[in-house]
């Protein structure tokens, strides 16, 4: 399919969705549905770029589909709220039709796996590069918001499984290309970097438990710290010694890198969150059959302007900062 | 303010905006508010990338500010809703801090004329062009929504406005550049290509008095139409000597040129709606103080697939097709 002129190619893009519940499809000037009542509103938007946060050369466009949606899921998952419908800007090069029909698959794939539906969006032709922007809106109940300035002294950091394995993914890609995939415990890296999966189920069960404060790992895990230590007005601690390593890194990078991209690499769409010490063990046991928690670290005080210190076996940790987007 | 981080720049971005009444400010994983008990949600986004939508040597920033939300404010109007929270999302060359500090501030002005909220966003670097993806949450009455499936046989074809305005404007700048602003009567026609209004009063009047279709009128004429008539599966007659023309367009292009600008140019934001033969006195004295409507056409019967027919008094004129996007 080429050549395509918007109209026609919404229409086809379109067959690539599961028809919406209720309200109007897409096609009218704007989309429509009915709130839950008495939630709030939660929502997000995530722009990917190729060239900056993807190469097509590695990407298959359904994974990029796949990873363009739950890039914004894992931040309403750090809210502890449920997705939801989402609008897709796409910017497409000339001959980018079949990409894109392949692009909204992998969309799908996750939209059906968790509720999501893709109610709108915006087609339009770019010389380059190609471009995805998605907004999504959920709900989330008004008294049970996760929030990241909400660490309190004496609190528990808790991470929702294993951080890094995005970023030697990534590693992997810039050493060997798509030749990576031919590396020995390559495999689960590389689905780490391309099709990452959002911590809703977790989020969800930590604002039913009444908790308040989490963020999502899209940046490395010290750049997270910073922004919850920040937001929150605390000084934060973390043993880096206590990170959940993937073995696969740890295999074919050492210890000391895997540690570094733990802490630095990113996009690995864990949730950070903090536990009052007194509720640790009841947290992790409800949450355990959800995901592989580990207490990371805790929140030693209050700091105007927050603070993070990484430690390990009890002396102060040198990381390289977390990558800056921007 | 050049060579911020991706954290600093959103600072200094938030600072260009008003407070958010309510809810989380910019700055958590995503934003939250609650939403109007007993409304439908409704949702937009639009994507304008530099080269394709605007050009930086024409356009102020500011101007793009206020663009860039007003033709997704537009596709509320369409709808009869209201805005709403917005999300936008930037990719920015390096060196673009200052630029995007500009943009914000026009996003203001119209926001704050609008009731509309900026609560959240993405900012990412891009070797290029610009990008800026608004997508817009507002509300509606779950019965007053207005659609472009819902024309009927009978019904009259009103617009709320001169069109063509927006085309004359840049086919100034496409002839000569910013020096277009010297040529007199051209102010007006490069207002209405750089400054669109949104005609969000008389698409909630539309709604609260009962009527059921409206499309906004951001390609052309003739193709809004066309959507118009195929989405309801009818036959639309256009008489193009009702079209309300700008003075200053006719007065520099002739009138036969500033009527393909009507028909095919673009950008004008005014409402294209239907209003059943009865209702029409009704109707025009009761938006009349919100606009200048004009009966231009009329829905001739039904037909699938959808029809327009274009006459110049009696006789079918032949129009040049709407321009597609992609």
């Amino acid at each position: 399919v080429t050549n395509l002129g918007e109209f026609e190619l919404i229409d086809e893009l379109t067959r690539h969705l599961d028809p919406p519940l209720e309200g109007l499809g897409i096609g009218d000037d704007a989309a429509a549905w009915t709130p839950a009542p008495g939630k709030l509103a939660v929502a997000t938007t995530d722009m990917l770029i190729e060239g900056i946060h993807f190469r097509l050369d590695w990407t298959t466009p359904r994974d990029l589909g796949w990873k363009s949606l739950a890039v914004n899921l894992s931040d309403l998952a750090a809210m502890g709220a449920r997705p939801g419908h989402a609008l897709i800007s796409l910017a497409l090069l000339p001959g980018q039709a079949q990409l894109a029909e392949e692009l909204y698959d992998g969309v799908r794939d996750l939209a059906a796996r968790t509720g999501t539906q893709v109610v709108g969006g915006d087609t339009v032709r770019t010389p380059g590069p190609l471009i995805i922007n998605v907004a999504l809106i959920g709900d989330a109940d008004p008294d049970r918001l996760l929030r990241r300035d909400a660490a309190e002294p004496g609190d528990l950091l808790v991470l929702t499984g294993p951080v890094g394995a995005s970023g030697a993914g990534l590693a992997l890609l810039l050493a060997d290309g798509p030749a990576a995939l031919t590396r020995p415990g390559a495999a689960p890296l590389l689905a780490a970097h391309h099709r990452p999966v959002p911590q809703l189920a977790v989020g969800a069960a930590l604002a039913e438990l009444g908790l308040r404060c989490a963020i999502d790992v899209s940046d490395g895990v010290a750049s997270e710290a910073r922004h919850l230590a920040r937001a929150s007005g605390v000084a934060v601690e973390i043993d880096v010694d206590s990170l959940p390593l993937p073995g696969e890194a740890v295999a074919l990078f050492g210890r000391e890198r895997a540690l570094e991209m733990a802490l630095s690499g990113g996009e690995d769409y864990q949730l950070l969150f903090t536990v009052p010490a007194a509720r640790l063990k009841e947290v992790l046991s409800a949450i355990d059959p959800l995901c592989r928690p580990s207490v990371v670290g805790r929140v030693s005080g209050r700091h105007a302007g927050g603070a993070v210190a990484l430690t390990l076996a009890g002396a102060p940790y040198d990381a390289a900062p977390g990558y800056t987007a921007f």
